[in-house]
């Protein structure tokens, strides 16, 4: 739903909204057994909860499109992940929490390594250990530019982020990657006449930086990416007329959630700490965006009987929240991270809302063949935010 | 998926995509019955496709739309059948194998028949033979116009092609078909300013052809409809990076498969031969569109046994494709011609797509009745290119 249609409709109510996120959600049949991992586990409060909801399947972006985090979680929040793009520099500082302001421009930094005729010899410096990246950023903040402030923030190994601050800086700067080996890094160039005073800039940080890496062995140089400025979007509080918070512990989920304008929660990295913090802040929001992060990484790491345990675990720790009674309770995933494949697919999510206000289905349990049944078929991610805000009766009726 | 995103997502791979079109698949029950032509037909191997696909129905172009040829087909190339429409002089033209140039123009055209006062009496003069029509249309072809070279094509019956080939010429011409008895042909019109020099032209040719036919008793004046130049689309190989073959017999499938930039492969009318093409050419190409027409012509014929008879040469024949194991097999249509309706409609299609990474689903065969279990339900015929590419690890991810 357009955003501007979704402020139309959105009024009050004390109702209370919970979108449950198992990130990675879906998966794939073992090749063996052919279940996948939610029918193999053993999930039967999860399955109770199917039985008393709309269920079915959310698409993320759009057939066959595999989703970074990014887009999986801006389309649960109602946010089209093709209209609402985020720039490489700032997913980047987004995902170690930095703290971007809205004038800031933020490029991804890789360390590499070039020869004596500066020509690059390894587009990621060797890849190497985050602590020693650590400690080259550290040097590189030292430098100093006229009239704009500089942060340089390690990410994980070569990686890193560069944020200018200040006056009149564009993000109209090409990248100077050259995404080749043999050839020199480039100079940063204006991509539009506008981003020509900040390409300067860069230009100067960038020959500094060449200077005081001269003597590493690996990481002599740096190549920068993805020039972006955190978007002006319309606000999710104001949009849909709810005060909401984000209980998640990865930096990444927490930047994007913000990034929509959540209240981000301080949180521990366990379940039982999300729902602690969902128990305690009960009172303070309308929506809560909860976040679980080890079904994704146990299937990231192909690992079918870890995904299986951690579906297991959210199963026994889940009635902290559904003792709650949430007026609508939403639990999917953002993607589809099947441990066959070890990586994030494109395959639809599963998906089941429960609320005093739901059309039933004849789904017996939460699983990628019995959700084949259900009343909701396989539907936009963008739209569940909207189905949400009807069955909490937080939308008013569209026409006379 | 819009192509501009596909370009984006597409990379290298070398894995194999199959799609082969039943043209005109879908068909509705028989009235005695009950039964539609795939549920009745003896396919026991595509059942067996089916239980190891994942399943659903194609929509080719919207609700309630029965599609022509073009649309159905382009829709399956990946191309919104909404946008990327074309000229009814093109499509003639393509019908027939003719190979038109990007500068040329192309009409339809009839012969007709006029009475002594240059009034219509019958548009089609009598449907005359197509030997017939072939004559008049040698005679035509010799028309000189001044700096521009012209072809009469004849196509079927009463209809016929006119080409315009040289410099500067423009569709913007109006059809000079006034379109009912009584009226005179008219003359060609510009339909906007940029059209008039061509209009001339259309004009001249149109007057030496009514002296060259006034002694004939049928036909002896022509009617032009639907100028129209070839669309300058995006190249199929390009945008979804893969080297993309056609193989298909009649003329009209191997236009549209050029128009999108594939390359048409010789190949003979029966199934045997494309299946023995696509062997011959497999290492040659990334993807297929493999074109069998009978079920569609047995279904326009309203003749539900001989489609039944048809379905199950397919699937006599079907294991020297499933045998080359493509890592994406998508079966499917065009549109549907059920034989109780006697022509196409606007029923959604059957559709499988078997590949190892499919997520499957409970259909136990290959029919109307069954694939509603299907995981993929009813989804745009447009987006089976982009699920294909997905299954086939050809897209990368979208966003980080």
């Amino acid at each position: 739903m357009d955003l501007d249609l979704v402020r139309q409709l959105a009024q009050e109510s004390d109702t209370k909204i919970v979108l449950f996120v198992m990130d990675g959600l879906g998966g794939l049949p073992h090749p063996e057994t052919g279940r996948t991992e939610l029918e193999a586990a053993w999930t039967p409060r999860l399955d109770n909860i199917a039985r008393d909801s709309s269920c079915g399947f959310t698409m993320p972006v759009g057939y066959g499109i595999t989703p970074g985090s990014g887009p999986g979680h801006l389309a649960l929040f109602g946010y089209d992940p093709l209209v609402y793009t985020i720039g490489r520099g700032v997913l980047e500082a987004t995902g170690i929490d930095f703290d971007l302001q809205p004038s800031d421009v933020a490029a991804r930094g890789n360390f590499c390594t070039i020869d004596a005729a500066g020509k690059i010899t390894d587009r990621r410096a060797g890849r190497i250990a985050t602590e020693q990246s650590a400690q080259l950023c550290a040097r590189l903040a030292k430098i100093e530019l006229p009239g704009v402030q500089t942060f340089v923030e390690p990410v994980r190994e070569h990686r890193f982020v560069l944020v200018l601050r200040g006056e009149g800086l564009s993000d109209q700067v090409k990248d100077t990657d050259p995404e080749k080996l043999g050839a020199a890094p480039l100079s940063a160039e204006p991509s539009v006449e506008t981003g020509a005073a900040t390409a300067v800039l860069v230009n100067r940080w960038l020959e500094q930086a060449r200077e005081m890496l001269a003597g590493e062995e690996q990481g002599n140089m740096v190549l920068l990416r993805g020039f972006a400025r955190r978007p002006s979007w319309p606000s999710m509080p104001e949009t849909f007329n709810l005060r909401a918070a984000a209980i998640a512990h990865y930096p990444m989920y927490r930047g994007l959630a913000k990034l929509v304008g959540m209240e981000a929660l301080t949180v521990g990295p366990k379940l039982e700490d999300s729902i602690a913090t969902l128990r305690e802040n009960w009172n303070r929001f309308d929506y809560f965006f909860v976040h679980y992060k080890y079904t994704d990484t146990a299937g990231e790491d192909g690992d079918y009987d870890r995904k299986m345990e951690t579906l297991r675990e959210v199963d026994d720790g889940i009635e902290g929240l559904t003792d709650l009674n949430p007026d609508v309770l939403m639990i999917t995933g953002d993607h589809s991270t099947p441990a066959t494949m070890a990586g994030h697919s494109w395959h639809p999510v599963p998906f089941m809302l429960r609320s005093r206000w739901g059309r039933s289905d004849e789904c017996e349990s939460f699983n990628e063949v019995q959700l084949l049944k259900g009343s909701l078929g396989t539907f936009p991610a963008k739209e569940a935010m909207p189905l949400a805000m009807a069955h909490a009766g937080r939308f008013r009726k569209y026409g006379a």
